[in-house]
């Protein structure tokens, strides 16, 4: 859609592609609402403009406050790791080094021995929790830190998808036993619900990854499996057990009630900030553009003054309502621009904000605002007085609306194939397939291959958040031989 | 102090430094209230454990709030620059590449262009700005991001004052006319009163920096000059006005109101909340250990039950209070441990906790809470009802003495020397010597170096925020020769 600004310049608004064409929407309403750059000169590293990081930091507090009241606190490690820390653990070395970035000079100097900048901070935080954990009186220690990581992926870079750079949450977490880490599991499950379905209207499943795809070094992985508009699989949050496979040769030891030394559990939990936000942004964008959940809008509410007349008590009461909206601590913009006010619902209704406030000649008289929602586009008058209350309402009911609309389209994403003939044909069609699977360990590796190979699609592993068991005549539905398990399986970003 | 702690382990708690030994009280209330660890295996880098952390989220928050008030948004950059944008801007180049940490390889592949670890962003965000400034209609362009930047300090680093890694926020601002840019440099003026001054209780006068130690690349700098208690200075937030110096070799370019094509006008503004922090700690802090403002406390209030029945009703009374005032938005901890009373007023106090509240059965009963102040040591009753304002009142009125103490410290600070005899006298004594002097320019080096070489003492330039001119009789203070200038010198971390 072309429409003259003011100014006379002509300016290519709104979007053309539906959403239905998902991939040239989604790189497009990148774009257009200035969510991010990819033009910054280093190869798979974007630019993170104001529209996403006012987005991100809002979900950044939402999550952090969450870890907090289960009892996390926040650090600060240094984002570059010695390589001798790496060479600890075996698996994590092997699964981590090939992507890792060295820094290996420091002005004309060479580094006497290089440093990695970390891809994730195991490596760094464990060789300090060996000093700090001595009696059990010191656990559980649980801490957390919102950092970036560095990995030098192979794979196509997209933005919020898959980068070299990328802004997430880490919590690694130390306990006396092997019960409170398997409890820690189910409580960033937990996590994972209130945060990122609750505010974010990201829905998912929790699949308990084949052995052959877990976390470098863990004694199992769960993580939360989403899906996007085009139907492919994508991986939000996921959570691990380490069991003692890193408080050994990390050196993590506690003094026991018993007086005895023993090794620590832990567990460690990475939501990725910057990965949720793709999500949000493709769940809830509509033809128009993006849809924002009320708590993480970048700008929650947006005063359009109809002003006709020019008239600058109007523009002065807008002023006021910015001021005294602000202070209460919403994320509120004035748009006092000179487009028409048309122009000015467009603009706003394709960067999602999920409130409009229109202030006329008649509001300015009755000393009210009406309201408009970005998801229905209901219109509601309010006075002044009761404004701030009446916007948080209606702003829960939008993220409410919104992620009861992800919720039924996630739940209609299940299938079930019970042989190869069926899988093949239903796993072009996206979405989770359902199967009875031979083995999650070594032994299932060929299956999982041979989907990979011939249907493109990956073993996502079985439920981790619910039982559920091949009856005993059940065969794999890629080699027949006995199944063990109920899998899922799906194409994946 | 050596205290039993019921657990049976003695630790040594409490200081053992009084503060006017201010070098080894420094090192010990970081290691003793656990705000950073120095352990960490890569020289110049720390830990930065919660204590000091959830401050310095909070020293953002504000931070961050009041640039976004003054038009200001949020970015974030790549932490890696290439190295042909360093080469752009010749003056940039110099002062910052000697300290530049390098990216050269990635996996086992050695990178076709080496990267930078940003020592600061000026060269990664204007080639961006290039492409996102346009037109006068995209000025002012306000951003800021808040991260880290890496720098291969040569000098001994001290935690919070010098590292290798900090965290601090860069705003970087684009302007129409060189008027717009000369007036942001006093807006950041303005916001650093605000902040620094009016939120975290940290004085400081801007000064000028002379020629020879301005930023590199700016036309010229503005710094806050803050002191330690051992009356050494150290420079908190510094604003340059950059004018058209990057925008030139980075061709930022608009087109005016009249069509034609101009350069643009720049200012950059570097608040260090790490290096802030050190100011917080020293001048709020006691013999007993840290004071924290209210606003930026790591725990804002702690609650503390006095239970020598141990009345299962009591914790929960208090269970339920700390949940009310965490929702409420505080930070706020219940000392539930088996330690004595006395031994949990010790550790908070030493932690610089600004509100204790004890919940006896007293309490219990009335439905109240005791309330002491950790600057005052004064008590307070309070009923629950009306809790949470009386703690934001007394909280508020903590801050407001922390302030008025360390401005009066401040205000007491400079002395003047209108010759080298004097100036030789005053410079040991600590604070600031103002002194005639006569040149900021390259013909002043000379008398900085003998100030410098002889004295231990740095020029840190001329009053920025008001103006102070030498009479015509005045001679330099070093040389004797005509004084252009009043200088302030002191010795500086």
């Amino acid at each position: 859609m072309v429409m003259a600004k003011k100014g006379g310049t002509e300016e290519t608004v709104g979007m053309t592609y539906p959403k239905s064409k998902f991939s040239e929407w989604f790189s497009e309403v990148i774009a257009k609402t200035e969510l991010g750059d990819l033009r910054y000169n280093v190869k798979g590293f974007i630019v993170n403009r104001p529209w996403s990081v006012l987005a991100m930091e809002a979900m950044y507090d939402l999550y952090e406050r969450e870890l907090q009241r289960k009892g996390h606190k926040p650090v600060w490690f240094p984002a570059v790791i010695p390589e001798e820390n790496f060479m600890k653990e075996a698996e994590h070395v092997e699964g981590f080094v090939p992507e890792v970035f060295w820094v290996t000079h420091a002005g004309d100097k060479k580094l006497e021995n290089r440093l990695a900048l970390r891809p994730t901070s195991e490596t760094a935080m464990y060789t300090m929790y060996e000093k700090w954990v001595r009696s059990w009186r010191d656990l559980p220690l649980k801490l957390y830190q919102r950092c970036q990581v560095w990995r030098y992926e192979s794979k196509a870079t997209r933005p919020f998808i898959r980068g070299r750079e990328f802004h997430w949450i880490e919590a690694h977490d130390v306990f006396s036993t092997l019960k409170e880490a398997e409890d820690q599991v189910k409580e960033d499950m937990g996590i994972t619900e209130s945060v990122m379905h609750q505010e974010f209207g990201v829905p998912f499943m929790f699949m308990r990854r084949p052995e052959w795809d877990k976390f470098p070094g863990a004694v199992y992985t769960y993580a939360a499996d989403s899906l996007m508009p085009d139907r492919k699989i994508i991986q939000q949050p996921s959570t691990h057990l380490l069991g003692q496979n890193f408080s050994k040769p990390f050196n993590i030891r506690f003094a026991g009630k018993d007086g005895r030394e023993k090794y620590a559990w832990q567990t460690c939990y990475g939501p990725c900030i910057w990965r949720i936000m793709a999500s949000v942004i493709a769940l809830h964008g509509d033809d128009k553009g993006l849809m924002f959940p009320f708590s993480i809008a970048p700008v929650q509410a947006v005063i359009v003054p109809i002003n006709p007349k020019n008239d600058r008590k109007l523009i002065r009461f807008c002023e006021d309502l910015k001021e005294e909206l602000f202070d209460s601590g919403m994320r509120v913009e004035l748009d006092s621009s000179g487009e028409t006010p048309g122009f000015k619902f467009n603009h706003w209704e394709m960067r999602g904000v999920p409130i409009r406030l229109e202030i006329g000649p008649r509001e300015l008289k009755e000393g009210s605002a009406t309201l408009v929602r970005r998801d229905t586009g209901d219109k509601k008058k309010a006075k002044i007085k009761t404004l701030l209350e009446v916007i948080l309402k209606e702003g829960q009911l939008l993220t409410d609306n919104l992620r009861k609309q992800a919720d039924s389209f996630f739940r209609g994403s299940v299938r079930d194939a019970r042989d190869w003939a069926t899988l093949k044909k239903e796993i072009p069609k996206g979405g989770f397939v359902r199967i009875p699977f031979c083995s999650m360990m070594v032994e299932g590796v060929p299956c999982a291959q041979k989907i990979k190979d011939e249907l493109h699609g990956d073993v996502r592993g079985e439920r981790a958040d619910r039982k559920e068991k091949p009856k005993p005549s059940d065969k794999c539905a890629v080699c027949g031989k006995k199944a063990n398990h109920i899998a899922y399986a799906g194409r994946q970003y």
